[in-house]
């Protein structure tokens, strides 16, 4: 499997699938983009009908977007167990997957991930309003199952949040103790701690980024 | 089941997990909700985390997000058979429900759904591209499977797409002659029927929709 990421120091959705591939031990390679430069565009179009990242190819078969790609590895290669094996709490990390996946506008583009950066910026209502509810997830997911991982196991819905995790890190925003005790935990996971060592050995500007428009 | 669902004429996440509820002819109640009003926000913040629709109970379990919906529909009621069955097309098809989840967003602004109008609005160019892409998958996917579903048999993808056949038609934007075949099978669907019927007996104008902000 080809699996077709941007910068690891901006690119969230990248690390979503990434995450995901990774901690399950995938077999695949990385094929690196940087963000936008002609040669990232190029380079997908010859292979994709859309020119976003991450995005898989695996024999004939071509996956786009992150949970699809996470929906598809859980499907074809773990046989379900990416996802909580009870029906009602696979339900809720759906849930939750999903709501990160289309909503938090707000959080994403006045704290655009840049994990080589500290950074502290004036964050309007509804980004205040993203972050309680960050905070009230890790919270609850923590009461349910104390120092884990959201649902116990490592699930999709971990790959899902981790470049939150990281954007709370990078402009120093405090969690309540249980949420805070799940950030540390994803923060010192070794598969994420290479991710981290590599986004601080790239040097690419993407100006978007560094203005505040979430990638 | 209870299905919370907002306003037919307008509340496109809704009727995605409606119609895809009742094409697989789940047997659930519907309670329909007006968007933004104070009862709104009252009736699904004493059940639910999120005060959004659609919002789904099930005895003792709540499921948030029209996707999230539709995955744990299939996966505890319909033993997977809301997706295709072949695995390439199932991640085809579950990439094609992740770009719309989180995509489109030029479109959606700009064309809100509005059943019961037909409007004429002058588009940006990223809506424009939104619209071209929208005719290139409904193209291909009437070349693989002439006259019929996006994946031949219904499935999720065709209910995460309707609320956008509805909006071309608002909006009377003209695709492929291949694409506009796709678009008048899914209108002349019973059971969409059925939501746009009610849809036209709605009087309540919500001020954001009229004025274009996606709901
Ligand atoms: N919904 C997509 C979003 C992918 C996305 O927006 N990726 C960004 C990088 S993180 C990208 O490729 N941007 C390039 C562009 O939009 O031109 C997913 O979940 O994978
Ligand atoms: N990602 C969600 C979006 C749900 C959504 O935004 N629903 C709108 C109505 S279509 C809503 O409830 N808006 C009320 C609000 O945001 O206050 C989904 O796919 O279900």
């Amino acid at each position: 499997m080809q699996l077709f990421i941007g910068n690891k120091n901006y690119s969230t959705w990248s690390l979503r699938a990434w995450y995901l591939m990774s901690k399950f031990n995938m077999d695949f390679t990385e094929e690196q983009l940087v963000l936008d430069t002609p040669e990232f565009y190029k380079t997908l179009s010859t292979r994709f009908d859309v020119q976003k990242v991450p995005a898989l190819i695996d024999g004939g078969l071509h996956v786009w977007d992150s949970l699809a790609i996470c929906e598809y590895i859980n499907d074809a290669y773990l046989a379900g167990s990416a996802w909580p094996k009870d029906i009602a709490q696979r339900a809720k990390a759906r849930s939750l997957s999903a709501e990160m996946h289309s909503g938090f506008m707000a959080l994403r583009n006045e704290m655009p991930m840049n994990i080589r950066a500290t950074r502290f910026v004036e964050l309007s209502d509804t980004a205040k309003n993203d972050i309680t509810r960050i905070d009230e997830i890790f919270t609850q997911q923590q009461a349910d199952y104390p120092n884990a991982w959201l649902f116990g196991e490592f699930s999709i819905v971990d790959a899902m949040y981790a470049p939150i995790v990281l954007r709370l890190k990078t402009y120093q925003i405090n969690l309540s103790e249980a949420a805070t005790r799940y950030t540390e935990q994803v923060i010192n996971c070794p598969v994420l701690q290479s991710w981290i060592k590599q986004a601080l050995t790239e040097t690419d500007i993407v100006e978007c980024d560094e203005a505040g428009v979430d990638v």
